[in-house]
C-alpha cells in the first residue's frame, strides 16, 4: 500500500490568514509551529530544497544522499519529519522509497509569512 | 540608546534563492533553519502576528501581553527570540519596550517557500 494515503497533511488543512492581516488562533499557531519546526533544521531543509528542485519534485533516497555527510537513516529519519509535517508525501516502488514535494504546503506557509500591502493598518 | 540599532538581522541578510529552484546551500540552509526555529513555536506565532496585524505593525509588550495566559517575563523572552532572528526589532522608550515587524525579513521567508510556476522542471 502507498505509503502517500496514510499521511496527514496539517499544513494544507490550516486555513489561517497571513499573520499581518489578524491575529493567529491558538488553534491555527500550534499548525503552524508545528510545521515550521519540520523546517527549523539545516539538513531538512536541505533534503526538502534537494527533492523540490528537480524534475517533477520528487526523489528517492537514493538520489537525495549525495553530498550529504550523514547516514542514511539519518536522512530517512529527517524525510519522515517532513513527511509527517504534510511537507512531503512518500511513496515506496520495489525496494526504494520516493518522496515527493506537496507545493501546496509550501505555499500555504509562504502565504501565511506574506506582507501584504496595506497589511497593518487596523489596531 | 536604542537597542534596534543593535539588531542584527540574518534573514535579511540571507540571499538563498526559493528552495523549489535550486538546492540551498549548508550556509543559507542554517541561516534560514535559525528563522524558522524562532517560528516553530506557537505562542511566539501568536506574538508575532499579534503584533504584525496592528497599526504601523508595531507594539509594546504590555499590549501583547493580553489574551496571554503567560507571565510578561515569559512573553519577554519569546519576543527576544523574535528579534535575536531578525523577524523583530526593539525600541526602549521611556519604561517600555516597543516591538517592531521587520516586514523584509518575513518576506524573505515567504519567497524562500514559494513555490514558482515552472519550479522542479530541471533536475
Amino acid at each position: 500500500m502507498s505509503k502517500s494515503k496514510l499521511t496527514i497533511t496539517p499544513v494544507q488543512a490550516c486555513s489561517a490568514a497571513p499573520l499581518a492581516r489578524q491575529p493567529l488562533s491558538p488553534g491555527d499557531a500550534a499548525q503552524l509551529a508545528s510545521a515550521f519546526k519540520a523546517l527549523a533544521d539545516p539538513v531538512r531543509l536541505r533534503l526538502l530544497s534537494s527533492i523540490a528542485s528537480r524534475t517533477g519534485q520528487e526523489a528517492c533516497v537514493c538520489d537525495v544522499s549525495d553530498g550529504f555527510d550523514i547516514s542514511q537513516p539519518t536522512i530517512s529519519h529527517h524525510l519522515k519529519v517532513l513527511r509527517e509535517a504534510g511537507l512531503l508525501i512518500s511513496e515506496r516502488r520495489a525496494s526504494w522509497v520516493y518522496y515527493r514535494v506537496v507545493p501546496e504546503a509550501l505555499q500555504r506557509l509562504s502565504d501565511v509569512l506574506l506582507i501584504e500591502s496595506g497589511a497593518g493598518v487596523s489596531a
